[in-house]
């Protein structure tokens, strides 16, 4: 596998600019990708191409006038199918849903709308963002998985179809897929985008961004935020209106997360390659080795999975009941489950879970008076074989409970598959974030581990 | 006017434990008042009157067998129209949503439903829970108007149709019509009671309860959360399984809030005499004559309302816009105006506005170290004549601001029409509110104001 090149609407605004390429002629490009690849990739469960090719030639017009709306004016997208869009339904990866056409789009839609972008399509969604996988495989192997919920977004961005996918996150949906897609996912600090009109309303749950490149998650995520704001009480994401300039981190902690111990060996060496590459570049790396503050919080952390599992369960009471009055066999198995965990609670629990978790945040957000971000895996190994389940989300999680943004660049591959590699941040500092994770990016390149009939074969390109 | 009595169910469970009156019994009597009055009162969008009876048979068993789900078992309660019920449209005052009905409960419908409390209909709104008046009238005078945007809930409860009705709000839309109504108004603390199904998603936005007494708003309250909890990241309401006792304040903060300087006299003159009884019954009462902490909140409070209409037309550029795609002709003047308010903010404007709220609201926080609660006015006079609006929210938009509990209390009249006492409390305290107002309560008694011929002429009963 060389480095894996999803289609950048980011890096072509030049292009369009200066003439030599047009947002029709990118269109054209993602089209014939959804010709060749969609009947096996299944990232889409609608799309609306002659109405795209149509807003693609008028996007056209106004970057040949020099007037483009914005930076992601022709933009093809897709959107997680919980999150509503006016032209096509939202069927949430679930029977009940099915045909579900309210006719209204969602914040975060009308605000792409208005920033010129172009709706490609509804993506992919496990069951309710949660549980039952959607049909979607993934790009590199299709006997793999996409990795879940927001499935076909960061599929479909895998394979050059759409430049960026909006996608949700409330456990690894986001970071998951990232990973095991090749492509660049962003979960924004809690509150970050407006959530109005997408089936997603959990406390650690935010929309998000998988992206062809940092510059396309930034740019999508940002042109939302200045039009339709974050959730309501919350600033938003805050930062500039093209993607932050690259700033190289001073020090930077490594965090050994729950995960880390049955991370496979080459997704470890890489990781471990890209520490030391950092190292070389100036940046000091802390660890829970030599330093017991990311001790303390490595001793906390594996809280997270559980906490998320009950908090969720919990805030998931209603609506999974008024489901199961409606039709119980519409369901899947795992969530009559997750209703029959809620029932087993009382909000009391439900109580000491959040305090719980507002301390865990805390004592994340100490670190931050010592390092600028945190790095980590993405995942603890490439794509799992099957789409029965969408992977392990046991190192994604981390982030949608600290409710910190968090980046999964796509800066590795064991055999040919890729796998990502975390950056966390603190709280509302998501533009600081995506300037670390840049220079670090130009720092370590790409890495690959290969296994021959020798073992494990390194190579840095 | 005598004081008014609406059908308090909290008031009759004694009543339905020993047998000598039923669930049953109590909803003919709801269901007689509804055909008398209804009429002209025009609460409801939509009644199940059928289905209730049915329901109230199924309580009076449990409660005849000594086995009621909830102690709201068999209570008649109706449901503001921006509230999603599986039975019944939700419609939500506007021609866009004529005979929308998505088909699920809410997380606080279910919840009633789980504890057995019995859904008469869906109750009147102004469209959206913002703007334009719905049909309902005031009980005490069809001239005038219920007030809003909570108006079928709360008149309903005034004429003794149904013992509580949920309610929203986000300015003034519970305690004003509870003023207007004679009813008691419970604003619960940001994020005490579960919005999920409701479409009310505004930032200073709760649910709360109009009620026949201040135990049918707590115990209808209390029963929601512990089904349902708060909104997702919140604890919800507090307290106790049956309403809190009756404790006494030491001291007490009059607010001449915003509002106080246009107040009729005779709505000054009861609540001085309000201030009056409690002092006599040993109660301290500071005000901004003699404490420099409530000179500073008085200075600050006149930024509440135009703060809050900035912050809620941000928060309502989405969906409004989206509104406006599909059908501009079907929505009032009064929210395309709200639009282009938002049209012309920035997402920084915004984040301006939600940093001066957090510092008033902490402001306010410190008066906690001083006093246990706070009194003045639910509204500036009775309901005004005219249905053209739902009256003035100078008063009650304070504790929706603050995000603090508030409760109004029928605790007086002008020329037989009633007017509220409002009761402002600190954050997630909602339980030593009720405590204290209930203490307050039975000290005041109930007060009239009549004019004659000669002038005003008081009396207390």
């Amino acid at each position: 596998m060389s480095r894996p090149l999803p289609r950048s609407f980011a890096m072509s605004i030049a292009n369009f600019a200066n003439g030599s390429d047009t947002p029709r002629a990118f269109l054209d490009r993602c089209v014939a990708e959804i010709e060749a690849r969609e009947p096996q990739v299944k990232a889409f469960t609608t799309t609306r191409l002659e109405a795209a090719q149509k807003a693609a030639d008028a996007s056209t017009k106004r970057w040949h006038k020099g007037a483009p709306l914005s930076y992601i004016d022709g933009m093809p997208i897709g959107v997680k199918d919980v999150i509503e869009t006016a032209d096509m339904p939202t069927q949430m990866g679930s029977e009940l849903y099915e045909g579900w056409a309210p006719g209204y789009d969602s914040a975060s839609v009308h605000a792409l709308r208005e920033a010129g972008a172009i709706i490609l399509g509804k993506t992919v969604t496990t069951e309710f963002a949660a549980t039952r996988p959607g049909s979607t495989t993934n790009p590199y192997d299709v006997s793999r998985t996409p990795g879940g919920s927001s499935s076909g977004s960061a599929a479909g961005v895998g394979c050059g179809m759409i430049s960026a996918g909006l996608g949700t996150q409330v456990v690894g949906s986001i970071l998951r897929p990232a990973s095991y897609c090749g492509v660049y996912g962003f979960k924004p600090s809690l509150g970050g985008i407006n959530r109005g009109g997408s089936h997603d309303y959990m406390s650690q749950s935010v929309q998000g961004v998988l992206g062809a490149s940092l510059a396309d998650c930034w740019q999508v995520a940002i042109e939302i935020v200045t039009r339709a704001g974050g959730d309501p009480g919350h600033a938003g994401i805050i930062g500039p209106p093209l993607p932050p300039e690259a700033d190289m981190p001073t020090t930077v902690a490594f965090l050994k997360t729950p995960g880390w111990d049955i991370a496979v060996d080459g997704a470890r060496k890489v990781l471990n390659d890209a520490l030391a590459l950092l190292s070389v570049a100036g940046v000091t790396i802390i660890s829970a080795d030599t330093d017991s503050d990311v001790t303390r919080i490595e001793k906390l952390l594996p809280e997270s999975l559980p906490l998320t599992r009950r908090i969720n369960a919990w805030e998931s009471r209603w609506p999974l009941n008024t489901y199961v009055d409606k039709d119980e066999s519409k369901l899947s198995n795992g969530l009559v489950e997750r209703l029959h965990e809620a029932e087993g609670m009382s909000v009391d629990d439900y109580r000491h879970d959040i305090l719980r978790r507002e301390e865990i945040r805390a004592a994340f957000a100490s670190l931050a008076n010592k390092v600028e971000c945190c790095i980590t895996l993405s995942a603890p190994d490439v794509a799992p074989v099957g789409l029965e389940t969408t992977g392990n989300p046991i190192f994604a999680v981390q982030g949608s409970f600290l409710g910190v943004p968090t980046l999964s660049l796509p800066l590795a591959s064991l055999n040919d598959l890729p796998i990502g590699f975390q950056f966390l941040g603190f709280l509302d500092e998501d533009a600081a974030l995506f300037a670390h994770a840049a220079a670090i990016e130009n720092v370590i390149g790409f890495l690959k581990v290969a296994r021959d009939e020798h073992g494990q074969r390194y190579e840095r390109s």
